[in-house]
């Protein structure tokens, strides 16, 4: 079995402070020097992204379905299907960036949220952890208030076809296919 | 049932051509404006990352076991538990890939690279697609050759028991969380 990281043989390495080679509205770019502890000989620099936590939620319906959005993502130019999902705001706690979310890109509310599960968005290049929110009983409760660039696709399927939506690829978002493992290990 | 993607309601947005804000070793930062197609009065500037696709590796053993490692990551500045896995290089195959990481991060090798699914790595700001691939009868059969920044330790620990890591957070990469997600869909 595997250390606790923190018995783990290797050691994090001496970080210096970062320096601000970009800014956007969604994260900061930073670069710094790193030196590894084992070898101070091996050192460079590194670069990664400073973002806010983000939150996503697994909305199900009292007759088993789950909540889906479609929009168009940037970053691969695509219309993805995802779970909603966004930022969590400052000082917000991750359950009520999940109920927060579902109502504004849905319309829709439930039961009290039950996080189950957080993934590290990108460990290697992200600051930031994405936790994922289990809503029950989700019904329609409102109008969607989405925000300036966003245009939304609510639909519904039965959850037991979420399965092979990842196994085709339908649904590929890394933090949603996550969000389903964790759902996966939960006791709903 | 969800649209096939190109039936969605949801268009893509005219994107503009980039400008490059920033560029590191790992990623290049991009900004353009991005216009709705569906409300010409609605657009804005859009921030992505553009980087090569990356590959990781289920890899087990010829006893059920999985092919583990450790290694600080810069972004969370903590030491992960994790699958080997890596950039994909240029005009090299993800399966290729695959193969080469897992050598040269755990000098483990195995049977011909089966590869059971692809996650975008963050669609709403970087290109990417990461993909995983599964060996099986993986075996010691060379000495890890690590890049000049990578320091790695090496473990195995039962594939039964990778359920549990994930529960407890003590596996929390995203990328790794959903290749078990795509194993767990896997006939073997």
């Amino acid at each position: 079995m595997p250390r606790n990281p923190a018995d783990s043989p290797i050691q994090p390495w001496r970080l210096f402070p970062p320096r601000q080679i970009a800014t956007t509205r969604v994260f900061d770019v930073n670069a710094r020097r790193g030196q590894s502890t084992a070898n101070p000989d091996r050192s460079g620099e590194f670069f990664s992204l400073d973002c806010p936590d983000w939150a996503n939620v697994i909305a199900i319906t009292p007759d088993q379905q789950v909540v889906l959005i479609e929009q168009f993502r940037f970053g691969i130019e695509e219309v993805t299907l995802e779970i909603p999902g966004g930022t969590i705001d400052h000082g917000e706690s991750p359950a009520a960036a999940c109920q927060r979310e579902l109502l504004e890109e849905t319309g829709y509310a439930g039961d009290e949220v039950r996080m189950i599960g957080r993934v590290s968005g990108n460990p290697a290049i992200q600051n930031n952890f994405v936790h994922t929110g289990l809503i029950l009983n989700a019904k329609p409760a409102g109008v969607p208030k989405l925000d300036q660039f966003e245009e939304i696709n609510v639909s519904v399927i039965p959850l037991d076809a979420v399965p092979g939506l990842i196994r085709t690829g339908a649904i590929h978002h890394a933090f949603v296919v996550a969000a389903f493992q964790h759902l996966s290990l939960t006791d709903v």
